[in-house]
């Protein structure tokens, strides 16, 4: 599988090479500067995501911030069953992806860092670049024991084992959902990815996630939090003590108790709902008429007033890791609630996440006109059911109710402009990830590193090739 | 708005301009060589499609020849409303996008080459074009009336107004979908799409749609063919005229009655079905269990057989174009089914369409090698409902069955393995359009020209401007 991977990308760089041949802006930089690396993902940012929320943020002819990046490119996602990982699977989750980006092996839904079937760790560019004397970050909004920031660090067979209650079984209303049994300390292993992060030598990780760390560690008497303060971490918890915080310790902010509040929310919580056919419509498709959801306006969500934003634990990441580092840093920034508030079918939710990673974007950016030598990555790690769609079906004037078969949100824009979002992948209470390409950004410097069409698992191996680590 | 385009466009080349800087290419190449601009559009070719083919023709781990071109940007899709042109729609369709790429005007859904709310008659850049000198063409698997072909050449309110019969009245099932009678000869207009495209200078139109010029033409006496061949035009019908044609004489090639037949099918014929829940599921969601739609191959399409392949046309229509230019030429290419199959949620029509643009682009830049400066763009209308899904639920672990509200394919492509479409837009028996922002490629002679991030209207000014003629 990598030496297929390897062949595509030798294949792409021969063919992007006479356009990037031309440019060499590293005669003005020395090299005794650090070389750093920001990849910033947002979890489900597809093509949709982005045009509902550019629309929404800056109206149709506005731009957004990614979009005025010099490189444009797209990411194949790709995925293996766990059972045979020579057959691939179409749609990932976000440990897969992240696994691919943090480790540049394609490997099973689910999995953290470990090999599809063979359960066998795999290295992640974080433990390799903490060994060239780099420092590390992670960021995210989500919990920072959820799948995308953990496949940097931990290594574990199920992305739901994230504290120690959770290594024997993971259970959903007594359904029983997978287990990380030999992963578990008592059995030789690593523990729970809470315990491998508060075990770890990653120098910044912020984000929500306090409850998979207050509470007892697999050993008892210590509690996870108790083991990361042992291994040298500062625990913070608020936006005042991220900014007051020194740095002299490594840092592990975590600033609420599961995945952070969302910036934006629907009018009174509303979400996509479903059409409300007439009685007549019900009998006949051909017959009737239908109410669709009363239109609303997106309004700010008052839990998200008390954490952080985006950009604010950007920042202080970045000042901590370019304080006094002469080697350069590895930063992973993620917007995790993209795709968490597509899932539950709220688009004003996902709108903000776009705008705070934009904003965090901007962060990146001034960093690195300070520090030339800082590769932004942008990207996504999978695509998501939402669908921007239209307020008036194409069909109304064949007098036939036409509407979504799912739920849709009808949203009024700040603009006075309406925009309706479709979510019809699943009748369940989770909407489905979807399988398309998602879209792939970088800063100048990725002109001349990345090309317009790779495979996600590319992305580990530039990031390796910037960063002056030998080639695999 | 169109200021507001010119605006944001300017602002994009200031920050893009940086890349493109060190390159020039131009100096290699005499200025007295003709120039060439060849447009591709997949009609709605989003990333679903384009990732949904891809895993079908050449696996995940495979490369279209789309993916290899040295540009890859995004076109983000304007359209307003009819009655108040200031006020953005979400969604576009096929005409008022043709429309933005024809003549650099946003207008409205329906609209051929005519502005919104005062149905003001637009110039084209073929009307421009044929003004200075060079020669043009249009070639589509669609009829050669429908909106993306005759947005180029016709201009009229209502993209439906396809032939002399449909001009007082376009009726389905009796019921009044709109008129250009304002439009009609007898009224000063320019009739038809039909007439209008018989009475055209284009130098080749090569399509379907035998069935809108097989009629008496609004005067009576001449049929609309009768016309198109006393204004110059050669009549072709088969594959074989095609073949013997000369380039002494304008070509207008129609080789179906209206849409041409696609390259692939479903499995006798069949397209996304709805999963059946059991009795139990319909009562609660949360109980029972679902049967999804049998696993289909796609399999040749027998109408197919009979007519030209894309590929065919446009090295016809490039032939002949070229024969004896010094000036240059512009040829529009249209894949039109990729959203007809779409529509109709037929998945392997829209694949063996999009193989069918990946063959003329093969055509095109084979052409290129020989005339250098021919810029080729390659890009979509418009998004479409279908989504690549997953073949297992994200949550089939959770024993209630989580299946589509919609409807679903699942397909077993050539390498054995299942890839799952899910169509869910609508209740109707057409799916609706989407409203992301759409895929953009040019060859290396866009490198200099095209952002990475660009509103749709632009691609007529990047045409205009490549192709010498002076800034608007």
């Amino acid at each position: 599988m990598k030496y297929r991977v390897a062949q595509v990308t030798f294949l792409l760089f021969t063919l992007v090479a006479p356009v990037m041949s031309a440019q060499d802006t590293d005669v003005l930089l020395s090299d005794t500067q650090p070389r750093n690396v920001i990849l910033i993902i947002g979890d489900g940012m597809d093509d949709h995501q982005l045009t509902i929320a550019r629309n929404y943020l800056k109206g149709p002819q506005g731009t957004l911030l990614l979009d005025t990046l010099p490189v444009r490119g797209v990411s194949q996602i790709l995925t293996v069953q766990d059972d045979d990982a020579e057959t691939p699977v179409f749609v990932a989750d976000s440990a897969n992806t992240a696994t691919s980006m943090a480790t540049g092996v394609v490997t099973s839904r689910g999995r953290i860092a470990t090999a599809a079937g063979t359960d066998k760790p795999l290295p992640s560019i974080i433990d390799e670049l903490e060994l060239a004397g780099f420092r590390t970050g992670l960021v995210t909004t989500s919990s920072v024991t959820d799948a995308t920031p953990s496949a940097f660090v931990a290594k574990i067979n199920f992305r739901l084992c994230e504290n120690p209650s959770l290594m024997e079984e993971v259970t959903f209303y007594g359904l029983n959902l997978g287990s990380c049994k030999q992963h578990m300390k008592s059995s030789g292993g690593r523990g729970s990815i809470a315990e491998q992060l508060a075990a770890s030598s990653v120098d910044v990780i912020l984000g929500g996630g306090t409850e998979h760390f207050d509470m007892p560690a697999e050993e008892g008497g210590l509690s996870v939090k108790d083991q990361a303060q042992a291994n040298g971490f500062q625990w913070l918890t608020t936006a005042e003590q991220l900014a007051a915080a020194g740095n002299d310790k490594r840092l592990l902010g975590l600033f609420s108790s599961g995945t952070m509040p969302v910036r934006l929310r629907g009018e009174n919580g509303r979400e996509a709902e479903e059409p409300s056919p007439s009685l007549l419509n019900r009998i006949s498709d051909y017959l009737g008429d239908v109410e669709l959801p009363e239109p609303m306006v997106c309004e700010p969500n008052p839990e998200y007033a008390s954490v952080p934003s985006l950009k604010r634990m950007t920042d202080a990441a970045l000042s901590h890791l370019a304080a006094g580092n002469s080697r350069g840093f590895f930063l992973m920034i993620e917007s995790a609630s993209i795709d968490k508030q597509s899932h539950e079918r709220k688009p004003c939710g996902s709108i903000g996440e776009v705008e705070q990673l934009d904003e965090a974007l901007q962060s990146a950016l001034d960093f690195a006109k300070q520090q030339p030598r800082t590769l932004i990555i942008v990207t996504a790690d999978h695509s998501q059911a939402a669908q921007l769609v239209s307020f008036d079906s194409m069909f109304k004037d064949y007098t036939i109710p036409a509407y979504t078969p799912g739920k849709v949100a009808r949203i009024r824009t700040p603009q006075g402009h309406e925009l309706a979002v479709n979510y019809a992948t699943s009748n369940f209470f989770m909407e489905e990830h979807t399988g398309a390409q998602v879209p792939l950004y970088a800063n100048s410097e990725g002109v001349k590193l990345i090309p317009n069409y790779l495979h996600q698992p590319q992305i580990y191996h530039i990031t390796r090739q910037y960063l002056g680590l030998p080639t695999k």
